[in-house]
């Protein structure tokens, strides 16, 4: 009998050993699946270079659509159904035009794209440059200094801070609350400083707000190179800014989030996605195209493994991230409406680059159970696990599963602004290991979650 | 007395939290002086952009030798001065021509380069391809099977691999063997897959190696895309290669490594450095040009800082580490005919890429030495601390200084290898910002051995 005894004490403290030497081994098969025979590249490529930009409620947006469902319905997953969500209509319209003018005539034409959102300029508008660093250095100017003016604000990004997301949402006021500010004041238009790390030609949109109630007044973001001209030209006198630009709001459309499933042993779902749409400009290579085809690899991947799921694991192509999030409300409150038991969602949306760990936005112990796999993920290269932000798209979830945790795939960010955004967020400026790297991250972190959440539960 | 006692108790116990508290603002210093007014990204554009690339005994680096000498004046360092090297003098000549033609008269024409090293052609040569995975497949043949024959090596990366200096490691032998071997079999010329992680229509050059008293013939490396097409085409049949490359080898040539220095409050030296040569593709930008102002920013740094070194800190870039490695010889045994002291010598040539932490080739102690400032470093994003390789300039140290630590900056090296020896190392493929936190961790580990090292010496 003690013989047996010592066997069974033996193979009980050694059962969290082979858990994690079982899931070293396992998770050795997603990197090598995702590195020698990954789809996310290619897959990658059409949506960029068959598709193009989609910003929510143009062809490209429906066409991406149909390209998601019919690669889903070819990986021949348990569930592919569309999901229905009312979207925004905004279109930029004709391409910009701006100039910048000083005293002595000199000219310049700018790189300019229109905010997000903005109302047009019904033909050439011109104004006389103001220029403030943020917006509150607009807010301490007087009515009667601002009217009639078009507002520059030029706030760059602080380039001391290592994580370049804290120095965007630093940024982030200028293009988001901007326009409406200097609306209020009286002002023609806004003009800003593109919110991006690199100095280049490249403007960067991105959303406004309005408010109800108070003027709407074009916005647009000018590039960094330009936003340096303009500053210096401001030091040696007054600069008169000329803007067109053509953009149109439209009646809501219906379009879709893109569902596809593995049916796990019992009624639990673990969510991961990334957003189909994208800005009008460049092909939304970083955002997010690498997260759907991420979203789509993993459970490619561990169909392709012969994986059989705990819970149900359900990989949710989010529609209008950019300018509304209607897609991520729409799929928790449908989610509610349903009475799903989500328990956890997991995001990527930072883009295409080196994976280095995972943000948790949960609770202590949620935090530390995603920590104690450190030491398994950092065989992998997959070494920070800290709290932080899960996603946009999953956010909403929150309301309704004040419980769940929710996941974010911690990426690089040293050269995201770089292209955000912008005409330069190409399918050439993806760098094919990484992304690849990036999918058998999110395919890990949905394989650990399934297997360490609930467990007990599971037969 | 006992409230001295209880003071100086705590203050006891507190001296370790209290100096990582100084190393962490001193080091954030750093970083925002390499992130915020660097010069990394400069001076790199000077040496890609007005020098270009600067094989071993061009005219290019013979003035990258003067610009590094220039711009360390420019610093106002304790001393700058050039070490003489004898180096090796190899020229590419004209450039290569290739082509594949199959039994049906289908011709295509390929993108090669000559390996380094290699000798002509003279005129255009010919051959029946004769197809090997790698080396050792190739020995495995009889001398009447390939004599007159073009040998292709075609062994690719594995993907698979995480870090791909591995993937390169494994396909070395087919570059720095192959064309030696297939020379003792009696073939023709010997062309290869290149060594790259990516599949472009880049070649990528490097050394090969011939034997005494053995055949020396052509060796040639071609795209990736191309290996990809003639191993397709020898599915089908046969194959002729037609070839000529005019490269030539010259009388040894005199160069210089240039060396600054701060000077220590004692004898001992802390080496760190980069190559300044670079083969004659592209224009040595990550292979390593990043390297060169890495080292030189960390010098500039710790000068702007006011830092006063313990040990002398000497920045060293090094002539001719691609092919023949003389710079570094040279540096050692110099030291070593003058008693030098060296206690530590790092390395940056991996590239300008994101840096990850240090690879430590140096005793137990060493190593965890190193590995207890992982909390410090993993503040500012350097986590990987690993018994791992120093660097191939700094290598020829250890003969004369068994008993130093050296220290490899680890960098991502998930797209080093789309770059290296090839077309496309050029500076518009450098990221600023990585850039400048390579720089930043190389001034850190500079900063922090001459604090750790040796400590109870210094005054």
């Amino acid at each position: 009998m003690k013989k047996y005894l010592l066997v069974a004490l033996v193979t009980f403290l050694s059962m969290p050993l082979l858990w994690a030497q079982n899931d070293s081994i396992f998770i050795r098969k997603i990197f090598d699946e995702a590195l020698e025979r990954g789809h996310a590249y290619e897959n990658l490529r059409q949506l960029c270079k068959d598709i193009g930009a989609r910003l929510t409620g143009s062809a490209e947006a429906d066409m991406a659509v149909r390209w998601g469902e019919g690669l889903l319905k070819s990986y021949g997953f348990d569930k592919m159904y569309l999901q229905e969500v009312q979207v925004p209509h905004w279109e930029r319209g004709t391409k910009e035009a701006a100039w910048i003018t000083d005293a002595n005539g000199n000219r310049a034409k700018l790189d300019v794209l229109a905010l997000g959102g903005s109302v047009g300029t019904n033909g050439l508008m011109e104004g006389e440059v103001l220029h403030v660093e943020d917006v509150a250095a607009l807010q301490k100017f007087k009515k009667q200094d601002v009217e009639g003016k078009v507002v520059f604000i030029s706030k760059p990004f602080d380039q001391k801070l290592l994580n370049t997301f804290q120095a965007y949402g630093a940024c982030h006021p200028i293009r988001g609350e901007g326009t409406k500010e200097a609306g209020k004041l009286g002002a023609k238009a806004v003009v800003i400083r593109s919110l991006a790390s690199s100095t280049d030609d490249y403007p960067h949109t991105g959303s406004l707000s309005y408010e109800e109630g108070s003027p709407r007044i074009p916005g647009a973001a000018m590039s960094t190179k330009n936003a340096d001209l303009l500053v210096e030209w401001l030091q040696k006198g007054k600069v008169t800014l000329s803007l067109e630009m053509d953009c149109r709001h439209y009646p809501d459309k219906i379009s879709y989030n893109v569902i596809g499933e593995m049916t796990g042993k019992d009624e639990k779902i673990i969510s991961f996605g990334g957003h189909l749409d994208s800005w009008d400009a460049g092909e939304g290579a970083h955002d997010d195209g690498a997260g759907v085809v991420h979203s789509i690899e993993a459970l490619r991947i561990l169909k392709k493994l012969g994986y059989k799921p705990n819970h149900t694991l359900r990989a949710v192509l989010f529609m209008n991230e950019e300018n509304g999030n209607r897609g991520g409300i729409t799929y928790a409150k449908v989610a509610s409406e349903k009475k799903e038991q989500h328990i956890c969602a997991i995001e990527s949306d930072r883009g295409g680059f080196l994976p280095l760990g995972f943000d948790i936005d949960g609770s202590v112990e949620q935090v530390s159970m995603v920590q104690d796999l450190k030491e398994l993920l950092s065989g992998f290269e997959l070494n920070r696990i800290e709290p932080g932000f899960g996603g946009v798209d999953i956010g909403p979830l929150r309301e309704y599963y004040p419980d769940m945790v929710q996941i974010g795939l911690f990426i690089s960010s040293q050269r995201y602004f770089d292209f955000h955004h912008s005409p330069n967020d190409v399918f050439e400026n993806v760098n094919k290991r990484e992304l690849e790297l990036g999918a058998a991250a999110m395919t890990t972190i949905v394989y650990l979650m399934d297997q360490s959440l609930d467990k007990s539960e599971s037969p």
